[in-house]
């Protein structure tokens, strides 16, 4: 007798002895998430996702290229200063496309709804979605709707998932990142995180701290359209910027170095997180980006930067090294210098 | 003193003293979801999603068009006979491009994840997301990873988006439909959600009852390929066959008349739904499709589908009329006429 071996199953790949279940953790965007990613995800869909580990992926259509991503967004609350779950659900595939140098063209909506949540707390998102969708030029062209039972989920979920063009034929990757690159970060950090706190119950800082949650597209298409020689994009969201840098540093085999008085945090969000000990450079922005461009165009990006409301605040704030190869080192106002590393989990769940 | 208009709120476009709170129903596919996206989503996404009510949108991307669609996946549960969640993922937004004619070439994978799940069955899922994708030649190219804390969602749910290509310039709409077109079914009905009923507590059959879960993606493309005049396409999932066959003949203002004796139905589905009081024209499928084509390609187009073996059963099941346009008639058994209309909601909440 055969047995068609219709359903061979493999050995679970992440070691269960260690973790038997999905922790919090796994999708923080840290260390652990990774792993599940290399692990689990990169094996059982028969092959690294095209892009290297990137927002997103763009392939080739007939004579076109597309970029394409997609994020599902959980965050919570729904409604914080600055934003809600709608225009993050927006901008942040936006902002994706936009790290693929891609102009985003037409998103898909697609919602899982709770039994029972309010109807006009869904329409509040609704209309959010489609302001963010017209200020960011992109149109909503597609979407499906699901509703599960009472105590299924957290009132709504979504899920939104995005296509752009290309508006260069440059290799936006880690692995273009060459020696002597300069980092650029379009803004100051740890607001979106520190405004998810302030929603949170129990806890209120002196001054409203706003998410910085907005589209980055257009200086992002301006660096590209102006020349910039840009050999990486990234957007700082779970993790924060620390960990988009390790991740840069490591899939470039690369080092980075980091000066931290460059780095912009504002007083309020810097005082909020001492109250919490956060580091701010781990915690989440919606509306910020890392540029890593060659070092004889990083002046004339930083011009076309600062032409921008949303980036005008942008800096240098590191270099690129060749050795040691795949660390982030970050040089303190002290003078001293450490070597920083993703977290393993998150700071804070559903931040987005 | 001049108050900026900054977030103008619009009166709730749901009548909200009917309807306060989301229903179960309004994810069902009936009359109550289409509602929501007439009302609610269609307003305030700012247009009408391209596509006019479809399963997905084609734009035109510089020299190419493309195709795009989403859907999240919430079915419970999770695992039944002749799929799961993972393999309605991959063929659920395969056909969707399918019903756009056009070839399926990526999809993105979106997971909400509650913690506590269990490793091993996340693992079970990602394994059939990557031979379901493999066996239709689709790749997996971006995703997402969110975790909701124990009780915020019910084991995982999943979004997949994908991109295809048109493969012939033909409209495929309900507006393209014709008086004298004939509708074609390429199966035998109701088994999906007859096999998510015997998977469900409390609920056996004396066969088993397999989902008919499966791309169309093949038979549908060879149908364009041979040059056969199809009008339009779509696959009764929600709803079944009944709700899209009055979506279309109200798209298209045109009478649809189905004659009851050639819908195929297993003998152990029509027990089953028997037994549970329900029609099978109203059960969602997941492997079936229904081709509007013209009149003097039907007898080729029945060729062209009867050589794949997914839709080796496809047979005619009625015509298009003018009058009374928006309406679908059966012819019964019995030779008596009834209107038929899209349920309310659904027989069955998270069928997919």
């Amino acid at each position: 007798m055969t047995v068609e071996p219709r359903e061979l199953r493999l050995a679970c790949p992440v070691p269960l002895a260690q973790y038997p279940r999905v922790l919090l953790a796994h999708g923080g965007g840290g260390r652990l998430m990774h792993q599940l990613i290399e692990q689990m995800f990169v094996r059982g869909f028969g092959a690294r996702p095209a892009g290297e580990r990137h927002d997103g992926a763009t392939l080739a259509l007939g004579a076109e290229r597309v970029s394409f991503t997609t994020d599902s967004y959980v965050v919570r609350p729904l409604f914080l200063a600055g934003g809600d779950i709608g225009t993050l659900a927006v901008n942040g595939t936006v902002n994706d496309l936009a790290m693929c140098g891609a102009r985003p063209r037409a998103l898909s909506v697609g919602f899982i709804l709770e039994e029972g949540l309010e109807m006009e707390t869904l329409w509040r998102v609704v209309q959010s979605i489609g302001r963010a969708a017209a200020g960011a030029g992109v149109a909503i062209v597609t979407g499906d709707t699901k509703v599960v039972e009472r105590g299924k989920a957290d009132g709504l979920y979504v899920n939104t998932a995005g296509i752009g063009v290309p508006v260069s034929e440059r290799r936006i990757a880690p692995a273009s990142v060459r020696p002597g690159d300069v980092v650029l970060v379009s803004g100051d950090l740890g607001r979106h995180g520190m405004a998810i706190m302030a929603a949170r119950e129990g806890l209120e800082f002196e001054s409203s701290i706003e998410s910085d949650c907005a589209p980055v597209h257009e200086p992002v298409l301006a660096l590209l359209e102006a020349g910039i020689e840009v050999h990486c994009l990234r957007d700082p969201t779970r993790g924060g910027l620390a960990t988009t840098l390790v991740e840069i540093a490591r899939d470039a085999h690369l080092h980075v170095e980091v000066d931290e008085r460059t780095v912009a945090v504002r007083e309020d969000v810097r005082a909020a997180c001492e109250i919490l000990g956060l580091d701010p450079l781990y915690v989440a922005n919606e509306g910020r980006f890392v540029a890593f461009v060659a070092p004889s165009d990083a002046e004339r990006a930083l011009e076309v930067l600062r032409a921008h409301r949303v980036s005008a605040e942008a800096r240098a704030i590191g270099t690129v090294e060749a050795e040691p190869g795949g660390q982030v080192s970050l040089r303190s106002v002290f003078g001293s210098r450490r070597v920083i590393d993703m977290l393993s989990g998150e700071q804070l769940p559903r931040i987005c």
